[in-house]
C-alpha cells in the first residue's frame, strides 16, 4: 500500500486544475482552478483530492503521502505570499473548506484565518496595525474552529460573546474593545477545553490537519448521508478540501476591499459598476460603519487596481460569457479575486445585456434567450411602483390584473365616471361590481373590491381592459351606506388617495410615484430574436379594437380569443341585451336582437380593421344570461323601497318582471349551467344574430381593402352533436348573407368529455382552441372563484399542490385531457389548427407545454404577449426533439 | 332456361317447410310453416319462394312453370277446403302477403278476401248468412287491392266512403247497409276504372296473378331500396310471397273467433287466459259492439275446441319456451290458429312466468333472466296507482323518487310533523326544502316541489328514506303567505287530498287507490337465481339503519355508500352542527363536534349491528358546510323582521353572527366548491371526530360479537395528495383509539383528474368506489341541477343527447374515464377492489358497463337492489368472454 501511496497524486495546485477535474478536485476547487489557470489573481492556495478523501475513509486514516505533500504545498503558499506559517511577526493565515463535485448540504463549510493563535495574533495586530481587529480575527477562529471541527453549538460561544457585550454595556460586537476581546477569547479557550477534553490547538500545524480530517468526517455525517440517499449520490465519492492564503484589505490604504459587477445590474448598461471601501476588510462592509465609494472613484484612488479591475472585468465576460459580479480584495496595492459570479440583475438589465452581449458577439441569440425569464418581463409591460419593497403596504388582495395606478377612492361607478370626466384620476373601490358598473370601472385608473376571485367581473372586465385591479380584499370593509371604508389601519372616505398594485395584489395609502412601462429598442430586437426561434404562434385574447391595437404593437399575430359576452356588457348595450333576456318569445327576442345586431356589427368592423391581414377568432356568447342582469338581491331590496316610497305602479311591475326573471335565470352552479353552446341550442335567435354580425362586418369590410381570416368559435361543446348543430345554422346564416368569403368554424375544447371524444368532435370541426381555464375546472372539480377564496392558499401552502393550476398549467391531469384531445383530434384530421386561449397561454411554463404537445398557437392577454414570445422561443430551444437549436 | 325451370320448385306448400327456410320462403312463410308442421290448424296454403321473385326481377316476368305450381296448390287448396276459387256458391277466398327474409318496410304488405267479385260476393253473403258483412269484404278487398297492387291512394277511397256515411247520415261504417255498400262499391269500381284505365279485375286467377307480380315489385319500391341501403341488405335477395285460404268465424254459431293468452298475462298464474266472440269475425270484435266471453265459458259453449285450445297451449309454450299470444277462429266447429306470438305481460307475470317455466323445466335458469326487463321491475318494489294511466294527471314534475302516495296537503313542516305525529296522512308541499325541513319530509307520505332538480335536498333525502317524491314541478305555484297553491286546473289549500307518482312525476287530485309492494316467494326464488349467475356484487346507499334493513331484505350484500352528512342533518343533530360552523377558532370547533362525536358513533353501531358480516363503506363528510345552514335571504328577512319587531339585542346579533357565516360559506359554484376532501383538509377535526366515532363503534359491537368489515371512504380526491393526508389522519386517531381490527381506507373517484392519476393514487388507496354522478357533472361541465331544469329536456328531445347521462351511464365519455381509473388503478394495485356508488349503480345499462370493465360491485338505493341483482346477471349472461353462461 505504501507503495501505491507514493504513486498517488493527492495535492493539486490551483494552477495545476481546470474546471473539467469537478470529481476530482470538487466543484469549488475546480472552479479556484479555473479562476487561477485563466490567469486571475486569485489568492493562492491548493485541493486535496477526493481520492484522498475515499482512501482515509477506507482506511481510517491520512494516507501517508498526503501529509508529505501538504507540507510541501504549504511551503510554496509560503513562499508565494512571503509569510510563515506560524510566524509571530507576518504570519500565513489561510483558509479551509470542503467541496464535493456535489454541493451538499450538511458537510463542514469553512474555516477562515486558520494559523492564527495567542502569538500569532500579534503579528496580524501588527501588519494591520489595528490589535481589535486581530484580536476579533483570533475570536471568530476559535469559534469556527470549535464548532465546525469539534461540534461545539455556536450558541455556547455566543452566550459568552452575549454576556460580554452585556458586561461592558455595548449592543454590538465591534464595539468590544481589545481587552473585552480577549477576556472573550479567554473564555472561548476555556470552553473548548472542558467540551474537548483539550487544550485548544495553538500549533497552527495542528490545527491544519485536524480541520482537513474534520472535512474527510462531514462526509458521513447524518444531514450529508441522508441528502446523498435522497439525491441518489453514490456514499463513495468523498469530498475534495481547499486550503487557500487569506488576503487583508485592511493593511493600509494601499488595500481595501468591493465588489464589481460587470455592467450595471439595474438598466443593464454596459459601464463597470459596484463599490469599494479602502483599508478594509469584508467585516467593515457588514458592520456598515463607512460608506463605500462608487467603483469609479478608484480610478483616482488606486488607478493600477482600477486598470486591472476593468482588464479582468472584459476577460471575465468573454471566458464566462455573462455579467460577473467579483469580491476583490487589494492588499498591499496587490489586487485578489476571491470569487466570481453570474450577476443578478433586474428585468430591463436582463434584456438590454442579452441584447448588447449578441451584438457584442459574445453569445448567441439562442442563448440571449434562456438568459431572461419570460416572467420576469411583466414589470416591463405594465406601470410599476417606484419605491415597491420599500413602502408598507396597507393590505392585500388577490392580484387580478398587473400594474399600479393611483387615485382618489371612489365607491360610486356614476360619481367615478362624473369624475374621470372632469379629468381626475379615480380608483374604484367596490364590494364587488356587476355589469351596471361598467362606466365606472371605464372611468376609474383601477379597481380594488372586496370580494370575488380571479374570475369575478372585476377581474375579467379590468383584465379585458389592461387595468390594474386586485380583488377579494378581505380585510377590506366597505360601508356603501356611510360612504366609507376600513383597509388595516386606513380609514377611506372619498376623495383620499391610494395605490394599488395589481401585479402583487398589495394596496399602499396616498399616491405614490409611479414608473410608466416604455418599450425600448433593445427589447423590441430582443423579442425579434425570439421570433425567428419560436414554433408556435403567438395571439392575443383581446375584445376591443384598443386591445388588438395594444396587442399588434406587442407583437401579436392574431387575435386567439375575442369574448363577444364584453361586447354585450357595455352600458349603451345592456338595456338592449336586457330587453332580449325578458323577451317571452323568440319573436320579441328576435325583435331585442335586431337593436343589438347593427352595433355587434359595428364592433366586428374595427376589429377587422385593427387586424387587417391577421386571423380573428371570435367566440359566440358565452356566459349565462343572469350575468346581464342586476343581483337578485339588490333587485328585491329596490323593490321593497319601491313599494315603501308608493312607487308608480308601472315602474314597480316592471321592476318585478325583472326580478322574476332573474330568479327564474338562477343557477346553483352557474358555471355548469345554461351558458356556451347550451344558450345557443336553447336561445337560437342570439347566435344566429352573432353570426350574422360577423358575415356582414367581412362584406362590409372587405369593400375597403381588408384582409379578414375570422374564425369562429363555438364554446363549452361536449359531444359533437352539439358542435353539429350550431355548425349548420352558421351554414344557413351564410347562405342567407350571401358570400362572406373564406372563414373557419371551429369549437372550444374545455370540458373533459370535448377532449375524450375530441376525434368525432374534428371530423366536423376545423378548428380547436382549448380552453384551459375551464378544463382546469372540471378537470379538479374546482369553481375557480371558490377554489381561490377557500382553499387554494392552504393547498399551496401544505403542499398539496405545487402550483395554482389556474396560473400553471397541471401536466399530469389537464394536460393528459389536453394531450388527448390533441392527438384524436389530429388524428381525424391530419394538420387541426390548435391553440391555446386560457389565461396558461400566458404563462411560460404552460407555454412550453403547449410547444410539446404541437399546438399551432398560443393566446393570451395583450399584456403578455412579448411574454409569451419570448417563453415560446425557450420552449423551442429547449425542445430535444428539435436538433437545429441545440 | 325452360330447362331450368321444370327442374326449380317454386312454391312449397306450409306442410313442406320448416322455419329454417327463411332464406327461401321469407320469415312469414317459414313461421307459417313451422306452425302447420309442429300440427297446428293453420288455414292451409302455400308459400312461393325468394328464388321466384328473384327470378321475376332478373326477366321482368314470371318463370314458366310457376304459374304451373300455382294452379297446382290453389287447386290443393281447393281440395283441402271444400270449395271452389271463383265460385259464386261457396267461393274459396284468399290472403296474398309478402314476406322477406327480414323484414322490411316499404314492402307491399297484404290483400285479404282475394277471389271475390261481384258474383262471388254472393256466394259469401249466402254462407254466412251477412249480405252486409259480405259487401264490406268486397269494398275492402276493392279498396286494399287498388291501393296496394295498383298505387291509388287509401284516401281517394275513403273520401267515397266518408260521401256515403254522410249521404246516410251516420258516422261509422257498419251502419251503412246492403244498399249502401252497393253503391259505395260502384263508386270504388269506377274510380279504379278511372285510375288504372282498366277495369277491375273479376276473374279472380287474375286477381291472384297480379297481387303476386305486385309483390314482387314491390321489393324494388324506393322506400325499401332505401331501407335495405341503410341496413346492408344486398338487392338481390327477393321477397317470397304467401297465398293462404280465408276463414270466417261468422259462418254460423259452430264458429267465432277469439284471442287466447297460455298463462294470465296481468299475473302470470298458470291458466288460460283470453276471450271470444261467437259466430263472429274479427271485424265485429273491432267494432266492439258485442262484448267477448271469457275463454273458460268456452269449456260449455265449444268444450272440443276449448279441449283443443288447453292442448295447443301446452304444445306451444313447450315449442316457443314461452307464454304465446295466440289468435283463433273457428269456422263450422273446426278451429284455425291465425298467429301465435310471444305474449306482452306485466312485470308480476315477467317474474312469475319466468320462474315457473323453469321449474316446469320449459326454460333454463339463464333464459329465465333474460327474460325479465330489470328496469320493470321498479313497479314491484314501490307502491303503485292502480289506475295508472286511466287517471289524468294535473301535473308533472320531475320524477325524484319513485312510488305512489296520498295524503294531505300541508305546506309547513312543523304543521307537517304536528298533523303525521297525529295519525294522518299528509304530503308535503313546498317551493323547496331545506335541511330545516326534515322533521316535516320524516313526517310525510311523500314530497312535491315546484323548484329544484334531481340532486336537490328534497330529491336526495326522499330517495335515502324512499318516500315517494316529486321535485322541479314548475307549472305548481305556491303562496306560502296566502297557504294556497295552484296546479293546472286545482286550487289546493291544506287538508286537501292529492296522490302523486314519484316513479313518473305525475301529480293526480284527490285520493287514489294504491297497490303497495310485495316481494313473493317466485320472485325471491328468481332473485336467488340470478345471485347465482352473477359476477358482479350488489351493495346498497344506505344511511341509516332502517335503509339498512330494507336493503338486506332486498339481497343487499353490504352497504357501498353511508352518507354521513344525512346523520348530520338529522334534526337534534342540526343545532350542534351549526354550533360547529359558528365556531371561530379549532378548539371551538372540537367542542361542537364532542357532541356530535357520541351520535354519530351510536349511529355507526346502529348501522353495523345491522349489516353484521357484511362490509360498510363510510363516506367522510361531503357536502359544503352551508348546507346544514339556513338560506341566506331567509335569514336576511328573519333579521329584517326581528329589526322591525324590536327583538332583544342577542337573539338578534345571534342572528346576524348566523347571517354573517352564512353569507362567508357562499360560493359561486358550491358544487365544485370546499367539500369532501377539501373540506376535511382545511377543517380537519370534522373527519377526526368522524374516523374516532367510527373506530370507537368497531370496539364496542365487536364486544357483542358482531362481525364489522368498514371501509372508510375519503371523498372529492383530485390529488394523491390530499388522500395521503388525509389517511395518515385516519392512522393517526387509530393509534390513539387502540386496536380497532380490520378496515380498509379508500377513495371516492368522482373528478377526472382522479381517473386520470388512479395509479398514483391506488399506489395509497386500499379501494375505489367511482362517484358517477359528479363525474358526470365535471366531465361534460354539466350541473345536474341546472342541466334537468334548464337544457336537458331540450337536449333529449332534439336528440343532442341519447340518453339522461346521470339516469344512464354516459359510456363514450365518462365511461372512457371509468375505464381509465380501473385500468390505471388496477395495474398499479393488482386486485384493487372497485365499485360504483353513483345513481348509475341501480341502472341496467349502466351496470353492464360496470360488469364489463371489471368492478367488483355496484351500490345502489335499496329499492332498486332487486333491479340491480337481475341487471348483473343479465350483464354476465350477456358478456361474451365468460363462455360458461353462453
Amino acid at each position: 500500500m505504501g507503495e501505491d501511496d507514493r504513486q498517488t497524486k493527492y495535492i493539486y495546485r490551483f494552477e495545476e486544475g481546470s474546471r473539467d477535474m469537478r470529481g476530482l478536485l470538487g466543484g469549488k476547487g475546480a472552479n479556484l482552478a479555473e479562476m487561477t489557470t485563466m490567469g486571475l489573481p486569485v489568492p493562492p492556495g491548493f485541493t486535496i483530492t477526493t481520492l484522498a478523501s475515499a482512501e482515509y475513509r477506507r482506511d481510517g486514516k491520512m494516507p501517508e503521502s498526503l501529509l508529505r505533500e501538504i507540507w510541501e504545498a504549504m511551503s510554496d503558499l509560503e513562499s508565494a505570499r512571503g509569510r510563515e506559517f506560524g510566524s509571530k511577526d507576518n504570519p500565513l493565515l489561510v483558509s479551509v473548506r470542503s467541496g464535493a463535485p456535489v454541493s451538499m448540504p450538511g458537510m463542514m463549510d469553512t474555516v477562515l484565518n486558520l494559523g492564527l493563535n495567542t502569538e500569532t495574533v500579534q503579528g496580524l495586530a501588527r501588519a494591520t496595525g489595528d490589535e481589535r481587529f486581530a484580536l476579533d480575527c483570533l475570536r471568530r477562529f476559535v469559534q469556527m474552529f470549535g464548532n465546525v471541527v469539534r461540534g461545539i453549538p455556536t450558541g455556547d460561544f455566543e452566550r459568552i460573546l452575549e454576556s460580554a457585550r452585556e458586561d461592558a454595556g455595548v449592543t454590538t460586537d465591534h464595539r468590544l474593545g481589545p481587552d473585552e476581546l480577549e477576556q472573550v477569547i479567554d473564555r472561548y479557550l476555556d470552553l473548548y477545553r472542558r467540551r474537548t477534553g483539550e487544550p485548544f490547538p495553538e500549533d497552527p500545524r495542528h490545527q491544519l490537519i485536524e480541520a482537513v480530517e474534520a472535512v474527510f468526517r462531514s462526509w458521513d455525517n447524518q444531514r450529508a448521508v441522508v441528502y446523498r440517499r435522497h439525491q441518489g449520490i453514490p456514499d463513495d465519492v468523498g469530498t475534495a478540501v481547499n486550503v487557500q492564503s487569506m488576503v487583508f484589505g485592511n493593511l493600509g490604504n494601499d488595500g481595501g476591499t468591493g465588489v464589481l459587477f460587470t455592467r450595471d445590474p439595474a438598466s443593464g448598461d454596459p459601464l463597470l459598476y459596484g463599490e469599494y471601501l479602502q483599508n478594509a476588510q469584508g467585516e467593515d462592509v457588514v458592520a456598515g460603519l463607512r460608506t463605500p465609494r462608487a467603483i469609479d472613484e478608484m480610478a483616482q484612488t488606486m488607478p493600477d487596481v482600477y486598470e486591472e479591475l476593468k482588464r479582468l472585468a472584459v476577460v471575465l465576460e468573454e471566458h464566462y460569457g455573462d455579467v460577473q459580479d467579483i469580491e476583490f480584495t487589494v492588499e498591499g496595492g496587490e489586487l485578489f479575486v476571491l470569487q466570481t459570479r453570474t450577476a443578478k440583475r433586474t428585468p430591463a438589465a436582463a434584456v438590454r445585456i442579452a441584447h448588447d452581449m449578441v451584438v457584442e458577439g459574445v453569445i448567441s441569440r439562442e442563448e440571449a434567450m434562456m438568459r431572461v425569464n419570460p416572467e420576469d418581463l411583466s414589470v416591463l409591460l405594465h406601470p410599476s411602483i417606484d419605491l415597491a419593497g420599500e413602502v408598507d403596504s396597507v393590505g392585500r388582495g388577490l392580484p387580478a390584473s398587473p400594474g399600479a395606478a393611483s387615485g382618489k377612492v371612489v365607491f360610486d361607478s356614476d360619481e367615478a365616471e362624473r369624475m374621470a370626466n372632469d379629468g381626475e384620476r379615480v380608483l374604484l373601490v367596490r364590494p364587488e361590481t356587476t355589469p351596471d358598473d361598467i362606466h365606472g370601472i371605464v372611468g376609474a385608473q383601477g379597481i380594488l373590491t372586496s370580494r370575488g376571485g380571479m374570475t369575478c367581473h372585476a377581474a375579467i372586465v379590468a383584465r379585458g381592459m389592461g387595468k390594474p385591479c386586485i380583488v377579494g380584499c378581505g380585510e377590506l370593509k366597505i360601508d356603501l351606506a356611510q360612504q366609507k371604508a376600513w383597509l388595516g389601519s386606513l380609514e377611506l372616505e372619498p376623495g383620499d388617495l391610494i395605490t394599488i398594485d395589481g401585479t402583487t395584489g398589495s394596496v399602499f395609502a396616498g399616491e405614490m410615484e409611479l414608473v410608466e412601462p416604455i418599450l425600448t429598442s433593445h427589447f423590441r430586437t430582443f423579442l425579434e430574436w425570439a421570433d425567428e426561434v419560436r414554433v408556435l404562434g403567438v395571439r392575443a385574447n383581446a375584445d376591443t379594437p384598443v386591445d388588438a391595437a395594444v396587442a399588434r404593437d406587442f407583437g401579436a399575430e392574431g387575435i386567439g380569443l375575442c369574448r363577444t359576452e364584453h361586447m354585450f356588457m357595455e352600458p349603451r348595450r345592456l338595456k338592449a341585451v336586457q330587453n332580449m333576456i325578458m323577451a317571452n318569445t323568440s319573436e320579441e327576442r328576435r325583435e331585442a336582437l335586431a337593436e343589438i345586431l347593427p352595433l355587434q356589427r359595428s364592433d366586428f368592423v374595427e376589429l377587422f380593421e385593427q387586424m387587417h391581414g391577421l386571423p380573428v377568432t371570435i367566440r359566440l356568447l358565452d356566459p349565462p344570461l343572469h350575468e346581464f342582469l342586476p343581483d337578485v338581491a339588490q333587485l328585491k331590496e329596490e323593490i321593497r323601497e319601491m313599494r315603501a316610497s308608493g312607487a308608480g305602479w308601472t315602474a314597480l311591475a316592471e321592476k318585478e318582471e325583472l326580478h322574476s326573471r332573474a330568479v327564474g335565470l338562477q343557477e346553483s352552479n352557474p358555471m355548469l349551467g345554461l351558458r356556451g353552446c347550451r344558450l345557443g341550442l336553447t336561445r337560437p335567435e342570439i347566435y344566429e344574430m352573432q353570426v350574422r354580425a360577423i358575415f356582414e362586418a367581412m362584406i362590409q369590410v372587405r369593400e375597403d381593402g381588408v384582409e379578414i381570416l375570422p374564425e369562429i368559435m363555438i364554446p363549452l361543446v361536449s359531444d359533437v352533436r352539439e358542435y353539429r348543430e350550431l355548425a349548420a345554422m352558421v351554414r344557413r346564416v351564410e347562405e342567407e348573407v350571401g358570400s362572406v368569403g373564406d372563414h373557419l368554424v371551429g369549437t372550444m375544447i374545455e370540458v373533459p368529455r370535448a377532449c375524450i371524444t375530441a376525434g368525432e368532435i374534428a371530423a366536423e370541426a376545423e378548428f380547436f382552441s382549448f380552453g384551459t381555464n375551464d378544463l382546469t375546472q372540471t378537470t379538479f372539480g374546482f369553481s375557480r372563484d371558490d377554489a381561490e377564496a377557500k382553499f387554494m392558499h392552504h393547498y399551496l401552502t401544505e403542499g398539496l399542490l405545487d402550483d395554482n393550476p389556474f396560473a400553471v398549467l397541471d401536466e399530469a391531469g389537464v394536460g393528459e385531457l389536453v394531450r388527448m384531445g390533441v392527438d384524436r383530434g389530429r388524428s381525424e384530421r391530419g394538420g387541426l389548427k390548435i391553440g391555446i386561449c386560457g389565461e396558461h397561454g400566458g404563462d411560460p411554463k404552460s407555454i412550453d407545454f403547449c410547444h410539446r404537445v404541437g399546438m399551432d398557437y398560443v393566446s393570451c392577454s395583450p399584456y403578455r404577449i412579448p411574454i409569451a414570445r419570448l417563453a415560446a422561443a425557450r420552449a423551442a430551444l429547449a425542445d430535444a426533439d428539435r436538433s437545429e437549436y441545440r
